[in-house]
Formats: structure tokens, sequence, C-alpha cells
């Protein structure tokens, strides 16, 4: 992304603290400085602080980084401490230059950590602190053309490792061995990382649907729960697919079918207007009919952007509406403990009048 | 570290909570809760969150966690929400169940997301939340002899890296190339993951302390910067080592005796009863009196525990005094815009008399 998209999202930031009725954003390492900024590196213990007034933005920044956020972002009124400083009185400052020291109400990041929360606390001691979310999380909502295209790549380049496994028999590897060569697949196909942590979960290990992988071995017939993505330039993948080499247990290809259409009937569910609850309420009656409703443990998606979990998210609660440019996972799944799980699951973006899925990897259990 | 490690510590905390006239700890995911529990996952936007109190033990815990929760570690007392309850619900019910409703003081994680703060906020609208640090920060900052053998085995495990990288001629290589290699070695070496983002900073990217890779090739005579470390049974190693491959540039020999000096005459500070400040003022004299004080931009050291940043922190102001059982790196450098950077750093651990380093791969620049 160039600077000028980042001024752009600056300007449309500052503008909705306006209108929201706030006087600041603070936010700290993470997906939405990224996303304002293009600067990405994780949370740390040192005070890195973005203050975001209706005028004004400034950092707060240790030594260490600074050249570093001179030289990678637009950004250039930088107020740098020291190691041998106290941070707490660089913010205190910051806080007083920008009028800030009488704010009523301050919109934090959501996962700013508490020393950071309560250092602004103490430093505005009647602000109360409400989330950045509403503002930052209406901003990054609807995705543009540029995240789209990432989104895009990563997907595909995601899809050519799940296909690349598909044909590759795994069976007598652990479920580890097959978690690292998806790994190394994927960046040999140009991702920088994984997206989170790559999910094997073979025979009764799938039935938790968070199980990551451990060293079971992977045996002919085992259905195998294969959840994994990559990130590439800043954007991850999510998908999911369920296959068994070899001939499935009993039940498995019932629960399989179910699944795909339920699959299925929520991508169909997909357009701008609908709420989110109906594309959940679509996966959820395809299995409930088929008698596993009980067997649906999770919600049938979340968003996805810089953060592989982000909303909009696809629950049975959810009255938000579906806009262009949202993305989000579809991923309804049956586990039947000590037995076997299954999930299928794609990203895909509202568009003008419908949807586009961003995988396509063939989703049968056959290998 | 097995059941019984893990009550011990439950029961410590306990103590301490009382001791510290606070009325409870909450936790959530991350090193704390895995200090207390064993429970080893990512924060996420889901609310599970510990609630510590003198004589209780409550877990929140999203639906998707619970049977894994249950499997994995000690704890009975769970509060299971699914998807579609609200889990502030289940926060103030717990809250009102603990008796914790009129709290006054409550020791948060540092790092707990703003999200799940204010959601403790509501639910104890007059309670002070401050940090679990002054607690768990305490309990952990003296390793026992189960982390001590963790640490020393992931240390020796960087350190066989280190030497096989030392071996490998990486010249014409990118510092990408380089730095998959080391984490494809720390892997076969039996690391599960790396325990931070693997630094390669070559030439005049080694003079920016915090610069990880990027394409730049790595060329004969280039002094690279390789600061690395693995992670293996949760515990992480960090150290650094300043190579070069071929006829160094002009005044790199100078820099790389001081800092090999600086970092020595600091190691050698380390006792009990010492100030951390001690040891970073060992370190940033060495340095200062040869002409380069400015130019050694950071602390002199962190803790590393479960995390790879922890207390204790060896800075110049940190008046802490150095017990049995602290873990922490010893990384003096210097850093010459544009030309070098010049980094050393092993990981010391203080014993009853002295200290012991974990790392000790060759330090010289010569290859």
């Amino acid at each position: 992304m160039d600077d000028a998209t980042y001024e752009r999202r600056v300007r449309d930031c500052q503008r909705r603290v306006a209108n929201g009725d706030a006087d600041a954003v603070v936010l700290f390492p993470g997906s939405n400085l990224t996303y304002l900024t293009g600067f990405d590196d994780d949370p740390g213990e040192r005070h890195l602080l973005l203050f975001l007034t209706t005028d004004d933005c400034t950092l707060v920044v240790p030594e260490l980084y600074a050249d570093q956020l001179r030289a990678e972002t637009h950004l250039d009124d930088l107020r740098v401490w020291g190691d041998d400083d106290d941070p707490r009185e660089t913010v205190r400052e910051t806080v007083g230059d920008l009028g800030l020291r009488d704010a009523g109400r301050v919109l934090v990041d959501e996962r700013m950590w508490a020393r950071f929360t309560r250092d602004l606390r103490a430093a505005m001691p009647d602000a109360t602190l409400d989330l950045a979310g509403e503002v930052l999380g209406e901003l990054r909502l609807r995705k543009d053309d540029a995240e789209l295209d990432r989104l895009r790549r990563v997907a595909a380049a995601t899809d050519a490792v799940s296909e690349a496994v598909r044909e590759a028999d795994p069976t007598g590897d652990t479920e580890r061995d097959l978690a690292r060569n998806i790994e190394r697949r994927l960046r040999e196909a140009g991702c920088a990382a994984t997206s989170f942590e790559t999910i094997v979960g073979s025979g009764p290990n799938g039935a938790h649907p968070h199980h990551t992988h451990d060293d079971r071995r992977i045996e002919r017939g085992d259905p195998v729960v294969l959840d994994f993505g990559g990130r590439m330039d800043g954007y991850p993948s999510d998908q999911t697919r369920t296959h068994v080499w070899g001939d499935p247990p009993d039940g498995f290809r019932e629960v399989h079918r179910v699944v795909r259409e339920a699959q299925q009937a929520a991508v169909e569910a997909i357009e701008p207007g609908v709420p989110a609850r109906a594309v959940d309420r679509a996966a959820r009656d395809v299995i409930a009919n088929a008698g596993y409703g009980d067997r649906f443990l999770h919600r049938t998606g979340h968003g996805v952007g810089l953060d592989v979990h982000e909303p909009p998210y696809i629950t049975s609660e959810n009255d938000r509406q579906l806009e262009k440019g949202m993305v989000f996972s579809v991923e309804p799944g049956v586990y039947l403990k000590g037995r076997f799980g299954v999930r299928v699951e794609d990203l895909v973006v509202v568009t003008e009048d419908g949807h586009e899925r961003l995988n396509d990897s063939p989703r049968d259990w056959r290998v």
C-alpha cells in the first residue's frame, strides 16, 4: 500500500472520531496500527502508542524503533523515548500537548495490553475508555480493491497447497509431520508465514474443533480435518477440507455430505443486505434437519482481513447486514466425539449482487 | 510439568493475593495462565478468563475449549459459555458468585486485552484494576529446577544450530534465505517453533538493532548479526553472534572486541545480591570507555522464562537485586549507522554464588 492509502485511512479515522463524539483513538502495535500506517510488528513491552485526535496524529515510540518508523511509515510526529526514560512521562506529556488531559471519551485498541491502558487511565483520569473497534472496525469491515487483491492472491496460494497435499498420501505420517509439510509448502508457495497454527485433526482428534496437531499417526481410512492458511503481504488465508485416504468409517459419507450441503447453502445465502445471522441460519438448518444440530459446536464463520479473526462474525445472533467488500469464512462442521470431525471452509467476499468464493480447491473427501 | 507443580503454583499465587491485599487475580491466555495451569494457547477474541481468589480458582471458558481444558489442566471449576451466549453475562455471574462484585482491588493480566478489562470493569465497577505482575512476576522471577532444565535444553539446541550456521558460508544468500535455513535447523534440532522472529542483520542492516531480515544479499566481508532462538517444551532460547565470512570492514575488529569485552564484564558482574543496574553498568562502562557510549542503543538484557522478554530487565535504572534462579540475557551492542552493527548475547542464570551461562557457542567473529 502506498502513503496516500494510509493518509486517506488516517483522515477517515479522524473524521469518524469527530462524528463518534470521541476525543481520540489510541492504538498500539497490531492490525489497527498496521491498517493506518503499514507498521507491522508484534506488541512488545515497550510503550509504542499512536494518538489520533481529530486534527493530530502523534506516535510515542521507543528509540529502538524510531528510525524504522520514520523509514517505513508516513508518520512524522514522533515522540521518542529511550531505555533510560520513563515512557509514562512521555505519555503524560503527549496527552497534555494534544489537549487530552480532560478528555471525556477515548477509544483504545481492543487488544491494548492492560499495562498500557492503565497508563492512559492515569494520564487521562476522567476519560471513559471505550474500544477503538467502533471506529476502526467499521473502517476495516469493507475491504478495498488493494486488500481484495491480496486476499485473492494468498487464497490462491493456499488452494494450490491444498491440492498438492491432497495428492500426496500422508498415511503413516504423524499429524505433526503433515503440519510441517503443509507449512513448508505454504512457504514455497510464497507465503511469509502461516496465518494460524496448522490444524491436522485425524480420526478422533478431528472431533475437537480446535485441536491443532499432535503425534498421532494418520491411518488409512481416517477422516482428516485440514484447516490452514498462509499469510502473504500481510493478509491471511483460511480454508478447511476434510479428506480420507482409503475407505472412510461408517457414517462418515453421510456427515460429509451434510456439511458440504450446509456450507453450500450458507454461501448461497450471501448477498448485500442479508443479515449475517441468515448465513449462519442457512448452514445450521441443513445440519439440524439431518439430526446433527447439537454436533455443530461453533459459529458459521468470522471476518478475515489483516486479522484472521475479525468482524463480521457469522453467528446466530448477528443482525449486521452484509455489505459489498466484506470478507468472511463459511465453515460449518459436525463433530462426533471419539469418532471423527468434518469441516469444510472457504473464504467468501460479498460482491455488488452476491458473492465470490476466494477458495476453490476440491471439497470432496475422496482423494 | 505435573499437576502437583501447577497446584503448588496456584496456592503460592493465592497466598500472594491475600498478602498483597488484593481480592483476586484475573488472567487470560498467555504465559501467566500457562505458568499456573499448563494451558498454552494464543489469546483469542473469545472470553477465556481465570479468576483466582484467595480460596477459589474458576475458569470462564468458551464451549469450544472446554473439553481441552478439562483434559489438559488440573482445573475443575469451569463455567462454560457457548457461541450463542453473551460471555459478559457469564463474567458478571462469576464475579457475583465469587463475591467480587464490590471488590476493591483486582490484579489483571498485564497483557489482557482492553475488550476484556472493559468487561471486568463493568462487572466490578468500584474495583481498582492493577497489574497481576506484582504477584505473578514475583512468582515467575526465580526459575525452579524443572524450568532450568528446559531452559538449558533449548539453549543447547540453539547453540548447536549456531555452530552449524557458522560452518556454512551464507555469502550470496539473502538474509531471508539464511533466516529460513536457521529456522529449519531449529526445528530439526527439536524446537517446536522459534521464540521470536529470526534476526539476520547483514552489513548496514545490522546497525538497526531490531531489523529482522529482508532480501539483501550477504556479501563476503559483511558483518552479520545473527539473533535467534528456538522454543522447546514451552521455553525459549535467545542468543546473538556477529560473524564475518571473509575480511571485515575497517573498524569492525575493534568494535567486536569492545562488545565482547563488555559482554564478558557484564556476565562477570552477575551474582546474588548485585543490583540489575550493576550488570548494565559493567557493559556500558566498557563501551563508553572505548568511545562508543552513544552507539549502545538499548538496555543490556531482559529476563527469559515462559516469555522471551520478562523481568528482570537489565537496565541502568533497575535496583532489583539479583537472586538465585533468575535467568536473563546479557546482550550489549554497538550500532554504526550505515555501516554495521555488533551484538553478542548469552542467557545467564544466577547461581548460589555466581552465574552460569546457558549458551556456549563460539563468540568469535572469525568463521
